[in-house]
This record gives structure tokens, C-alpha cells and sequence, in this order.
């Protein structure tokens, strides 16, 4: 009985640690793997949407940020991923004209790779729904047709901000 | 005649390059030391503010970024930087219902000591205007004044935006 309990023990903490590893490999928003670590990138740049109440922060990595303090954007290059950190907008307590981050909503990035993502115009396209951080699965389609006004710049919305050297 | 040459040159050398030195160490505003490498450290939060129509980036040093993740932020722990990055805010070409930062006005910190800052309740206050980051200096009493409306927790505006982990 003893055995028996201490296999089937050992069975489930083996299902649960594969299936663990199994949710961490399969992170995956259509194209790109998460891109662990992106929550303490620097700056490029922010915005305030008033269509859809949202404020957000523009993020990048090594390689995007490099690109975005020397103004070499236009294309970006590859190995920049860029991210997109989405809030609800509400109005601050303390300074009724500000508003600041309510519910976070998603982290959407553009990782740049002009040969892994020739058949999407040189980006891979992902988004990261929630706290919970659940992947986005309906198709780049609808990233890139949100896109295609800014198609000349590299589709980027994102110019970067001016900050000192 | 050549020696002469030598020496003044020298001699102007060396106060060239003084200068640059005295210029890097004074480089205070107010009560705190220009804190190097902020352009890359994490963000904290973002505002909008439609009162002065302004876009900010709230960024943290290393232990103001651990305690804004934790929650740990009444009081700020000692040895906290936070940053506050300032541009004129602007509509966004490409989509008409954003803003999004347009010319660079200034950086702005606070620096936690409680006991070192003990006379401005913990805090040191500086700010450094425009791109050539010119030191304010007309005192600390007019940042104090403006953040009194949330001594209680612990003399700072900014909420920390929730991160998913």
C-alpha cells in the first residue's frame, strides 16, 4: 500500500512538473516566445489613447534601445524586439487633471527579423492578455492591418522620445 | 620661445580639463548628485497631465523598482530613486486620438534618506531642465509644496502600475 502510494505520487508530481515545463515551452503569441525579462526594459517612448482610454509605455531590448537613442529606426534592426505595455486610464486621486495606469490589460511586442519574418513585413507580431499573461492566438493579421498606416516607418507607431545623453 | 609655448598650452590643458571635472562634480541640483544611467532604468508608471499638457515616464533605480513590484512603497525603502521624465505632450501623426512625448522639458528625482533628508521629510528633490540638463536650483520648497497633498504616502504621486510578474 505504502509503494503503491509513493508511485502514484511520484506519477502526479511527474505530470504536474511536464506540464509546467510544457506551459512555460508553448508560450507562445503567434510568432515570438515571450520575451522574459521585458518588464524591466527601458524606455523609448509613451502614449495616451483617448479613442479607447488606454496609457501606455513603450519598451525595448538591448538592441531596440541602442536603435531608438541614435535614431536608427527607419528600419529598425534586426534583433530588436519592442514592447507595448497597455493600462486602463484612470484619473489620479490626488491631481484630478492626470491620469495614470488603472488595470493593466496587455504586453504586446514586434520582434524584428528580416529573413524569420520576411512573409510578415520583417516582424514577428505577438500580444500577452492579462495579469495571467495568456497568449494572443487570432493571427498576426489583425496586428498588421492596425499597422499599415505607418507601413513607411518601418510599421512603427513608435517614435522614439527625446532623452538626454 | 618653443617652452613657453609648452607650458602655456599646458597649463590651459589642465584647466580645460579641470573645468570638465569641477562641472561633473557639481552637478547637483539642490540636494542630490546627478544619478548616472537613469535613461535605462525600469519604469514605474506613466501620466498624462491636461492641466500643462504634459506626457511623463516615472522610472525607479534598482531598490525603488523592487519595492514598487513588492508593493513595498509606504514608505519607500531607503536608497530609492525615483525619476520622473517630462516632455511636452503632442497628437500623434498616424492616429489622431493619441499623444505621445514631443519636446524634452526636464527629469525630476527624489531620492530617499531618511535620515540624511531628514529636514525635507526623507526625501532629496532635484530636477534638471532641457536636454543640456541645466541644474534647478531655486530650492526645494517648491517641490515640497506641490507633493504635500500625498504626505501620507510618503510624499509621492505615482501609484506603481501593476507588472504582471
Amino acid at each position: 500500500m505504502k509503494t503503491w502510494l509513493t508511485l502514484t505520487t511520484l506519477f502526479f508530481l511527474g505530470v504536474v512538473i511536464n506540464s509546467y515545463a510544457s506551459a512555460k515551452k508553448t508560450n507562445i503569441s503567434q510568432q515570438i516566445s515571450y520575451p522574459d525579462g521585458w518588464q524591466r526594459w527601458a524606455s523609448i517612448a509613451i502614449s495616451h489613447r483617448t479613442d479607447n482610454n488606454t496609457i501606455r509605455v513603450i519598451l525595448g531590448n538591448e538592441t531596440a534601445i541602442k536603435a531608438a537613442r541614435s535614431g536608427q529606426t527607419v528600419p529598425w534592426p534586426d534583433g530588436s524586439i519592442i514592447g507595448k505595455v497597455v493600462w486602463k486610464d484612470t484619473q489620479l486621486k490626488d491631481w484630478q487633471a492626470a491620469t495614470a495606469p488603472g488595470a493593466f490589460i496587455h504586453a504586446e511586442f514586434m520582434e524584428k527579423d528580416s529573413k524569420k519574418y520576411k512573409e510578415s513585413y520583417g516582424w514577428g507580431w505577438a500580444r500577452w492578455v492579462g495579469l495571467d499573461q495568456k497568449p494572443f492566438t487570432n493571427g498576426n493579421r489583425v496586428c498588421i492591418e492596425c499597422h499599415t498606416p505607418v507601413k513607411n516607418q518601418d510599421w512603427v507607431f513608435t517614435k522614439p522620445a527625446r532623452f538626454p545623453q
